[in-house]
């Protein structure tokens, strides 16, 4: 399907051992984690701006579908060729640039993991706060694509908020340098946040300057259980309120609860339907003032029990078997990760245990509470097809529902193709169709990840 | 100049109590903080976003330029009709459409003052973080339009970190809608940050989400003074690098103690020529655990003295004094905030004063140096000609050595037209270009506060 000369020039460019063209080879290259399966028609592995710039150039010249990549971990299909045609990995661009530890920065190349930055730099005392799940084996331009975050958003917010700088390569082949490397600059357009949380559609991010946070001295957290999920939230706005707040709030729902008594019937209270995890972290004595402070914003009618947790891993111990359990009696779930306000939550639950119980599908939620960004996971069986499509109808309301309680469809996975058919729910014609402008003014032949984020 | 048939359909869609076409009234909209001057043919006072986009529709029919404009205290020119036209001042658009405190959220009109928002959240516990020291009489439209900060953006990060979502018009007359209610939401193009900063040369901003963060309990500081800029830079560095770090970190350089040891000869230690106001806030033993450990990172062999203050009245002393000494002794004094990393203060200050000395001019140097954002001063005397030729030639070479530190031509001020013939220093060629069809996406006649932002 690639055009030959366009696959002879791009070898001129590129050496053998950094394209794959062999079917074979690129079928690691064809999903990620929306399970989706597209493969490229062929991979290119660029090592610097320059050899993705041309490349770029030369997908225009062509017309070839170029899709960037990192690890293929993100959950709505942002980095899949759908439309066939060349994807651009940046998995060995892995250099460190720089660690400037007097001025809080480091930069970095997109194909780094975010477990490596946190490596590199903790023994100076900081670290990187985006905490997707997948920090492990994710990349840093990964996370710059779609603006990730994780449990520790509450406190510390998302990739957007740590990033100072860019060097990025348009759609058009153009090396753009936007932002600074200062913790405050005004001179020109924001095009480094414009560019997080683009997927992949505007620009091809290449370096990356990172703003390093000074690590806490200490953790410590604390648990919370609850009659409902009412009185719940209601602890939720009260920590919210506190001015030295959590590190980390997590929420398990009524759902979520009863899937892990199924395995340890002894670790919950019998009678929890709603749980928090909180997390403080601080000085030894910020954390004992915190958790003073957050203990008492937990109570109120509907608290059947708080307790302070010292170790961290226990804290987390709920959530670490929820995980694999919903794998297990769910290989093929919906998980998605929508928003609401925080006082909404309640609202939120009661319409999807609704909607749920309406088209028969399993719901289990928990997620970041104090952002109010719950992972709702419609739990479905792969080979019964009929349920597949009961559950679309579900989630279709669902959307629906989070539009109308104020909030968004997406906090952390983005839109990929996954949530392509929904994003008209949340934003107005005017706007998307000036979003779609600002994507051809980066990409006039729309050669970068075509047909993502638009629906 | 105005076309009479722009007039004539102009005052169908504004009532004659909202638009000024008096020269005499028109004055007053015709400088701002830069002391330039520029009359605009008229002012227009809208009260909603539908005013707001059919005046734009106006302009663009009779290619009419329009600037838009909050209370006028920017220092760079960005709000003067410098190409005639029309003002579209947003001063009447006051209302505070909502404050929903579980949330932390409030919904503004841009006309309404930072100080008066502060004043609406204070009984409920909270406060809107960006303080520029215009802040009782500035809009938070204007904050917006330049992403201002203030002493507590080391802490608190600036405009831009606490702005949720937007409405605006673009320079088409299109109404867009951006961002979400929440705290996380990653939908589409992160266009509110894009409009965040960009002058009011994309879109009039009609409607602004605001993020609020809990009051600290209290506040207490400390006061250091240095032997030399090196040392105070090295206990910058090292206060910089604490977790818990201050919530304001002021610095005054020798010419500023000196200046002010005209007026109070005791209040500072002879031998200081460099001097940290450093805040903190939290609660009470949060407080005395901070100082503490800032005490201790001020610690050097250059420190002379490093004292706390209970009372921020006195914590700020100093710095008051200078502001009215300023503007005593040098009444068009030429004031930038250009901002370098950290470690570079002290060659920022060692060029500085040797840049002075060559141009022969008085300088003076301050701000907030835990994000590297220093005021320049350059004091010059309005009726020597030739004192300001060799101040601009100064401040041209001042700029070069900012961008040769990895530093930014400014922190908050914007560029607007004061530092329009400097940003190509900073912001490369295929960079500006792109902005500039980002410029045109919004407003592809050139209408928004047409000459601004670009060289």
């Amino acid at each position: 399907m690639l055009p030959a000369k366009f696959t002879e020039l791009l070898q001129k460019l590129i050496p053998p051992e950094r394209i794959y063209f062999d079917p074979v080879d690129c079928y690691a290259y064809a999903y990620d984690n929306s399970r989706k399966f597209f493969p490229p028609e062929c991979v290119i592995f660029p090592l610097t701006t320059d050899e993705v710039a041309e490349t770029i150039r030369l997908c225009n010249q062509f017309n070839v579908p170029l899709t960037p990549r990192g690890r293929g971990t993100g959950t709505a299909g942002g980095c899949l060729a759908e439309m066939g045609g060349a994807t651009l990995s940046l998995e060995r661009m892995i250099r460190i640039l720089s660690i400037d530890i007097p001025n809080r920065v480091l930069i970095t190349e997109p194909g780094v993991l975010n477990d490596a930055v946190q490596s590199v730099i903790k023994p100076y005392g900081f670290f990187w706060p985006p905490d997707p799940s997948s920090a492990a084996f994710s990349t840093v331009g990964g996370n710059l694509a779609t603006s990730a975050g994780g449990p520790h958003a509450v406190k510390y917010g998302t990739t957007r908020d740590h990033v100072l700088g860019l060097i990025a390569v348009t759609g058009k082949g153009d090396m753009i340098k936007t932002g600074c490397y200062t913790t405050k600059g005004v001179v020109g357009y924001d095009l480094t946040r414009l560019l997080i949380g683009s997927e992949g559609t505007l620009a091809v991010i290449t370096e990356i300057t990172l703003k390093l946070t000074p690590l806490p001295a200490a953790k410590s957290g604390l648990v919370a259980h609850y009659r409902d999920a009412d009185s719940c939230a209601l602890a939720i706005v009260s920590i919210m309120k506190e001015s030295r707040g959590p590190s980390a709030l997590e929420f398990l729902d009524s759902g979520s609860l009863n899937l892990i008594r199924t395995r340890n019937p002894i670790l919950l209270p019998d009678d929890s339907q709603a749980m928090l995890m909180i997390e403080v972290d601080g000085t030894e004595y910020e954390i004992l003032e915190t958790t003073d402070r957050l203990l008492a914003a937990c109570q109120n009618s509907g608290l059947l029990k708080a307790t302070p947790v010292q170790n961290t891993a226990e804290l987390w111990k709920a959530r670490k078997i929820l995980s694999p359990l919903l794998r297990d009696i769910a290989p093929k779930k919906i998980n998605e990760d929508i928003v609401v306000p925080v006082d909404k939550i309640p609202l939120l639950l009661s319409g999807l245990s609704m909607l749920c119980k309406q088209h028969q599908i399993a719901n289990v939620n928990f997620g970041h509470a104090g952002n109010g960004n719950i992972h709702v996971n419609l739990l479905i069986d792969p080979d019964n097809a009929n349920e597949g499509k009961r559950a679309y109808q579900c989630l279709n309301q669902i959307f629906d529902l989070v539009i109308s309680l104020k909030g968004t469809l997406s906090g952390e996975h983005g839109v990929g193709s996954e949530k392509r058919p929904y994003i008209s729910k949340e934003i107005d014609n005017t706007t998307l169709t000036l979003m779609k402008q600002i994507k051809l003014t980066f990409d006039p032949n729309n050669i970068l990840n075509p047909g993502k984020l638009f629906p």
